[in-house]
């Protein structure tokens, strides 16, 4: 993502180089106060290809400052190991040639403790630039320490349903944390609430920190529609699939059929029958599935065929934002402690942000007017805009911080390791 | 694609049996027709998956009217054969089990001599039918009659590309037909046109045939917009791979370069260097590159890197369609007989219809409003919208009478064996 | 194979030319003869990478007399096509680059009438070659040209095998030819017949034809050992079936049981259960299966899986041939025209040769003092002296004159195609 | 592999209890040993499916003893866990559904800390039983627990192969040891043994330990034969790669051209070239390759295309034992913890045990008169024969007491992680 425009520079310029240091230790901090329940063990595996090891995440947030903050901006800085830049680079192939991302899980070294040496080396070096930066430079630096932050945040997501899936696949089945006992409210009762469409703007407006691919805001034409109130819940979901849902491919699309038939997928990941009961995988370990609770780690294809099945429909990403865009973000996001999805409470329209992501009807596209930075920052969101669907509202193990209700999550249609779910759609 | 709207019946209705039936017999007939070059041997192979071998589209488009129009129409019709059904039924799921689609090309039996014995069955069945149904029912079976036309149509050019395929495999590089030499004009220098956006309408208006997919008509909202005035040429083309555009993984989608590098890329399909010059195989056999001509058989990842190299992009469908509304349907079709593409011809906007199918920016996915069909006809369209991408204006092998501005082919972004080119858009 | 020894070249020079040339107008013509039955259509596919089109055995002989006879030994000799010599080498890579064996399926040129051609034009040139050769080379072409014979003769096995595998995986289940109906005897009850062991001399002699892998003839040392009367019949083996064999890891070596599973295998190849009773696929079409044959298309992790269920071996391949040593070569072979394997008959040790290749223990390697020919004949056999298994004995498709007590088949352990069953052994 | 016969139960009685424990302690702690330098991540890795890690070891072996031994001897023996029953279950399928193999390296649980509290239970229980067992049944205890030692001895030999290659795939190339540094004494000079062959008897004896694999004793006739005095060395080898042995398919197995040409091996596993000269991985790191060293870590194929290219054979596995009938089992061995194969010294026949494994010419098949035990134990070898290739002499990281001249090492020929290496044969 590049840097934020010219703009609002100057407005950064007023937070001062210590609350951009204390924004940093809390972030940085929050990585590593995750990993606290786990194992040496637990940080080396790698479950399947999407999945990173723990340790690979803290190292790869470590070199992103390390590579495109520190060795540009920061004289005279001595790089922590010469061979990090290829074993922790993910993806920038402007920046030399990554470790195959599907080995990952196969390097014993480093080891847990050099990873987290090669992180205090690099903090005591961010730490030394915000010091010592010029004030001419430190709206630019700050830009990119705002982009390294939310980067680190997103891994600190992606790190937890790393964790989860680690362990969901371990016939041991160990817990992450304990979780508290679920309370078991029912979930709020379904309604509709409608909007009237029209021509509305969406996307990020050109102030304050937004991801490239939220830009530039823009107008879309929209008919009048109806959002779910709340989201689909695991109840009826099994009602789906007890009707069937994963043997009739007429309710699918051609390319979900094709993946259903060749996983044998039988219902959501980490969804397994005892005793005629349906138990799921949760980071507190294995559990008696809620009914209540909104229905978690569906693909795009088996959310699709839900509301096929209910003779309902998908929102779309404008339809989404639309009706987001006066929402407080809050709800069962990170800070709430549970990382598991909660039933619906209240009133109105509910669970808009947290729980899980919503999988919405759009491909992930570029807006209209969008550009690619250049440079390695141009391979952060652009280079994924194809055969990607969007997904919005964030989810139980999502950082408040890191969300807005422009944001554009995206996964590939099969892809159900990450906290998704779904809200159903009507009209026009 | 489910038949059109019930308001049009009566206009049907005015024509008469004999019209119908004429056209019948003349779409049919071209099918055959088109096969008058092939050997027996030609018939028969499969070079790829995604090709089936002609004699496969000769029974496949006469079981798609023997299946949805007349065993639930015809009284008393006599199937050809109880097997046929899941030989030639493509992807139908709802009507039993296809048989495995790469496998196509293992099956020696049925012979083609059978295979044109059940056309013969088929097609004095549908004339009986044509003449025989009640008045009452003509316009239903009237609509179904056009679509299977539609869908014949559809495999004529669909064989052309796989015999083109299938030759091109063959080291032998036999050819299909005697092309005339081409005259090797120059191509059109290359313009800019502007159009002013706002919000536009899009899509199939209710009356006359149109696919399910082109419909619900539906309102856009377009920022102002610029197309090239002509298709991108070899000439053009060549320049982006002589500048290392398929070794330079900064300007390919991720997944293009993923597709790039596992399938060892170099140019466009086709293309083979020959002592330091391109050539490639066309229906008329090997042959030196004509500069001018478009670019043909490019993926969408190889049409997208060439716009990104351009500094330009490819056109959103909306904005394609809104340039073409008002265009006649004319220009380098299947009915001129060339089967391949020519330079451009004049000035303004050339080239939109005919030449090469044009890659556009979008995905293809459901217009607002649109609704699957129930029954096998909701298999036609809508299961495919994941995954593919959105391609228009037809190509030198498309029948004229087959094409609209509102028509939507769709591939995935790495097929390439289909007649696709590109042409640059601008701004916003 | 390297040609025969020196030693008996004058032995050879009393054929006359008329007799050599009769041998391969015989052998030649066989093979044509073969394919009458055969529509165009059935000349080109290939169901699976190990099966070949019947035109490319056709050419593929042609090409081994053009190569290893026409091009070094007749002078002017006018190659068919230049670039058969690729398309056509099967896996001589002193040659050139073979066309990849996978993809033989999906040529459609040649026709199959310019592959007779081929044939004729290499026919014409070797009747020039025998009549016009030198009498001092006359011993020598006399050996490439039986040697060609017996390759040709090889190709006609194949070619049979190949067809019945296009037919039966093809829902329609042709037949090749009109099969008489079987007598239907009982087979001869089982008898065990024993063997002294010894030290004994195994292989071929030096003088007259046989293949490189049969020689050295050379001592082993075997213990006493007896042999079943007679092949394994399908009932015997529909027992193994039935109780359990396909299931129970314990009867199979490890590779074999991945095979097992990875396949899914539950029977022979070309078994298949209808209203309770087993029929399988013959050159005749679909037939009930009669339970006295010998049971056929099974793999050596079959043979040897059933033989451990039976508590019994197979048989090493010294121990056969020790057997068949003193034994006339006759029984139910390709000459009798059944092309299918028939219950035993009489007392004794009974379908030696004929009916079905029998499995023996042990791999395929060379004989001691064994050493492969220099050029292109040293890979006729001897480069596939790794992970395939001995087979003796032949069976209902493979030409009299082709075959000796001595000779030595092999196939992968997990090939079933070939007509290939089995004979218990026991002791020491 | 089955207990030992009955008839030596009488001689294993003298050894005391106090004997037994002693050997038991010695080889469960040096498993232990060769753990030391290992950091904890070290033990979770798998680089391939083939290897295994170092904790799936540890704690295999004692799943050996816990299921083989303490379940059916020790009463009121208690499991240290339910489900480690499959999780460290090899492949004993009579024993339940082992974990799948290429799926170990993705399980962080059990801990390291968990494996060595199981091994102390399991060290507890088996001194325990040793201590208690009737002397009626001691005979018997001390077969199985013989086997498992020998067992556990095998696998401490994977480990370090293990080790190696998990360390070897590592871009930073760790060091599992600090070797000393090697004295670089040049190899001795290669001569010829003559050996007479005729009828001669291999195996192991009836007393004594030995695997089911080395029995019955038998009879084989050897043609005279001579055997290269030492191992082929890296500078021999290296010729053989100069002289463009990797391109050449002439030279090579059929299966082994396949295997180069799909894993593009240029030359043995762990070589590399830096600046035009070779160096390689170790267990002491990456080091300049010794010339007099012999070659190692090359599949059969490579031995065997190095054979042919050098106009010799490879030894088969009967003419070896005949020659190492009378030799002391010493040399380069495990004890010696240099853990790399070193030159050849002194005359006569050298390097007969230890420095690297010595492919031979046969496949793994059974003695004549072999039959796999019953249950479990049938499985240790039996079923492995196929496709295998027998290796006789052990290696550098062998144990000594582990070894004998009729010992039967196998592996897949295009297997090369194992410390695998060559010595030539030539006539008859």
């Amino acid at each position: 993502m590049p840097p934020g425009e010219q703009t609002d520079a100057e407005a950064r310029l007023t937070l001062s180089r210590e609350r951009w240091l204390a924004r940093y230790e809390e972030v940085r901090h929050e990585s590593e106060h995750l990993c606290r329940p786990l194992a040496i063990e637990d940080y080396v595996v790698q479950s399947v290809p999407e999945v990173s090891p723990p340790k690979w995440h803290l190292a790869h947030t470590s070199w992103f400052f390390e590579t495109l903050l520190l060795e540009p901006f920061l004289q005279g800085y001595r790089i922590f190991h010469p061979q990090f830049g290829d074993l922790f680079n993910s993806y920038y192939r402007t920046l030399g040639e990554p470790f195959p991302r599907p080995r990952r899980g196969v390097l014993s070294r480093p080891t847990v403790a050099e990873v987290y040496r090669y992180r205090s080396h690099v903090d005591a070096a961010v730490a030394e630039l915000i010091e010592s930066v010029d004030s001419g430079d430190l709206a630019y630096v700050a830009e990119r320490l705002e982009l390294g932050l939310h980067h680190e945040q997103q891994h600190q997501e992606l790190l937890l349903m790393d964790v989860k899936h680690n362990f969901a696949i371990n016939p041991l089945r160990p817990a992450y944390h304990e979780a508290p006992e679920p309370a078991a409210p029912e979930a709020a009762p379904l309604a509709w609430v409608d909007f009237p469409g029209g021509v509305v703007t969406i996307g990020a407006a050109s102030e304050g920190f937004a991801y490239d691919n939220e830009r530039p805001r823009h107008e879309v034409a929209l008919a009048p529609y109806r959002l779910a109130s709340r989201l689909v819940t695991n109840d009826e979901f099994a009602a789906f699939v007890e009707d069937g849902g994963y043997r009739r491919p007429e309710l699918w699309l051609a390319d979900g059929w094709t993946t259903v038939t060749e996983n044998a997928w039988q219902a959501p990941l980490y969804w397994e029958r005892r005793d005629g009961t349906w138990w799921h995988m949760t980071l507190g370990g294995m559990r008696a599935m809620d009914p209540h609770e909104p229905v978690c780690h569906v693909s795009y294809y088996e959310a699709d065929a839900f509301a096929t099945w209910s003779g309902k429909r998908l929102p779309g990403e404008a339809e989404w934002e639309q009706a987001a865009a006066g929402l407080r973000v809050a709800g069962n996001l990170y800070d709430t402690g549970w990382l598991h999805p909660r039933p619906a409470k209240g009133e109105g329209l509910a669970q808009m942000f947290g729980d899980v992501w919503e999988w919405t009807a759009n491909s992930y596209e570029p807006y209209p007017g969008y550009r690619r930075a250049a440079g390695p920052l141009g391979e952060y969101n652009g280079k994924f805009m194809s055969n990607q669907r969007v997904l919005r509202g964030g989810a139980c193990v999502t950082p408040a911080s890191h969300l807005r209700a422009t944001y554009r999550n995206f996964f590939y249609p099969h892809d159900r390791w990450q906290f998704a779910g779904l809200r159903l759609a009507d009209g026009p």
